[in-house]
């Protein structure tokens, strides 16, 4: 893990401490950039070659492609930074429709002042991110807007994997009868960086899960041809998550409050401000909605891989309330969960 | 051409003129956006589908991939506006590396207190962009920034390209002897930013030159198998673009300062201003490098297409002065033209 304070940037822009427009300008000070910064940090071959697009070799069989801007504010936490957002939330949405996630772009919009610092550490993050999870960050963009018009650094990557053939995952594809499954805890990524950016202490260090799941659901295929939708319960929670499932779906989905797993420090924090954890944003975890028979092989897989070890299954599919997610209470109550307008928290990815 | 401040935005929220951090944050309000305008105005199977990633065919032969963040101030400007970059802008990076360009993703970094009849004029825009250029936007994502720290709409674009067996275009081509080419005036896309930007009037209203050039590309390649180097100068001009080939492909590059078409309009601007032409950026212009017997032969393709109408012969690769641009001045001198610290004029596109 990289501290940031004492992490000393590669960038030979001694006179350029910070940000400054140039930066973005497409002329020296975007070479320099480019040249000492992102072609050294991403070793990539495609990226080295500097031309207008990466040129890369076709996959067989069918791509999944998927984009996401990152805003997290502040830019690091307790267990990552926007550099892993970056590159797991990215990859983890290919992973999502079953895709082996192959190759990465990376956009920054910059603020004029960002410390190159910074800037230094976060590329350096994304680039240990990627060589975890086996993908290539192949080109890139740098754009710089003045100071007050930005917040230090966005970053938006896009990502293409290949998908293979007879997958069939989907957010429509959810039946009644199939089984809701879930690959570890809620509400971690969320209530980490509420903690730092609210200044809470909780007695125990909240630290965000944020994690590539491609491995993860690679075990989860190899183990049963039931999975059925797949999904990283980001923004939103899980909450948000099984709504849009059961919209898109049109099925019903009920969920066993009691078997719901959450850190007891993550309950104490949400209990605190009042906060429901089926709502909290996670980054390194899915949500599996699998048929009946292949239930149990899918909580097996899922348990026997590091980052599945507290998996649980958590609810059912039903033909009843299409549309709708009901949770069934400790007491034996049912209550509707519903789409919420908006975040309780902004700004957490 | 749609007039933003006519256009009837289709989203049924009445309630919520302007963008809120709930747009971005996961529940209702962002299915509201995704379903309502994004999805009818991108009329996209993949996206329709609503997975985290667009499932797409896989072409055979080679990928091309790229992406660029569009931070353009003001958003609309003569000509164009931000939603048309956003599309030009990564088509054409892949068309520079000879792919036809085939799916597109697109992610919104939207400020708080965005008019949503803004957003939908954008999106309008771009959807019409994608349309004419042949891709797809197939996938995006939205997040809300808090007030001030945005400018109302940031962008970024990715693309998926495919590259037909055989092609080799890139910037270290350029060998000694090739023609430089450009396919029309330089200048345009900055001075029509500039000149609403400063609310300059110079009598003639100058417009972006803002287009998509692929089917310029499929045009030239067609005609020539001798391209050895497609760009298109986009922020920094033509002036960084040779600079940058000049240095990745260790030649001199020599200019005919007399063979360069400007709109006299635009010179007039420029020399107003203190600007030098070469310097400012173009959204729908490329300089091909070729090889010195397929000269006539792209010169005759690019003036044969409506985009390349005002095409001309601008200069040579030399051995001479690796790495350095050279312009022969109207009086038979010469002059380093040298790549810039940053940019004459910030967020351009």
């Amino acid at each position: 893990m990289i501290d940031p304070l004492t992490w000393s940037c590669p960038l030979p822009l001694r006179d350029y401490p910070n940000v400054v427009l140039g930066h973005g300008g497409g002329g020296r000070l975007s070479a320099d950039l480019v040249e000492h910064l992102f072609v050294p940090a991403f070793a990539s071959t495609a990226l080295a070659r500097l031309g207008d697009a990466a040129v890369l070799p076709a996959p067989a069989g069918r791509l999944a492609f998927s984009t996401d801007s990152y805003v997290v504010h502040p830019l690091f936490f307790p267990g990552g930074s926007i550099g892993e957002l970056a590159v797991h939330g990215t990859v983890n949405d290919l992973a999502m429709m079953g895709a082996r996630p192959l190759y990465l772009s990376a956009a920054f919009i910059l603020e004029e002042g960002l410390p190159l610092q910074t800037l230094g550490a976060i590329v350096d993050r994304m680039a240990a991110a990627a060589r975890e999870a086996g993908v290539a960050i192949t080109t890139g963009d740098t754009k710089v807007v003045d100071k007050g018009h930005g917040h230090g650094c966005y970053i938006t990557t896009a990502g293409v994997g290949v998908l293979a053939d007879g997958l069939d995952i989907g957010p429509d594809r959810a039946r009644p009868g199939d089984v809701v499954l879930i690959s570890g805890t809620l509400g971690d990524h969320g209530m980490a960086v509420m903690s730092v950016r609210e200044g809470l202490e909780f007695g125990t260090r909240l630290e965000s899960d944020t994690a590539p799941l491609a491995h993860l659901v690679a075990t989860l295929l190899a183990a049963t041809p039931g999975v059925h939708v797949l999904r990283d319960p980001t923004r939103g929670g899980l909450a948000s998550s099984l709504n849009e499932i059961a919209h898109t779906s049109r099925v019903g989905i009920t969920l066993e409050e009691t078997a719901l797993p959450v850190r007891p420090e993550v309950q104490a924090a949400c209990d605190l401000l009042g906060m429901d954890p089926l709502y909290v944003a996670n980054e390194g975890k899915l949500t599996a909605i699998v048929a009946p028979e292949a239930a149990e092989a899918a909580l097996e897989a899922l348990r026997g891989h590091p980052l599945g070890k507290d998996a649980a299954i958590i609810g059912r599919v039903t033909a009843e309330h299409p549309g709708l997610l009901v949770a069934k209470t400790a007491i034996g109550g049912h209550r509707v969960v519903p789409l919420q307008m908006g975040e309780q928290l902004p700004r957490i990815c």
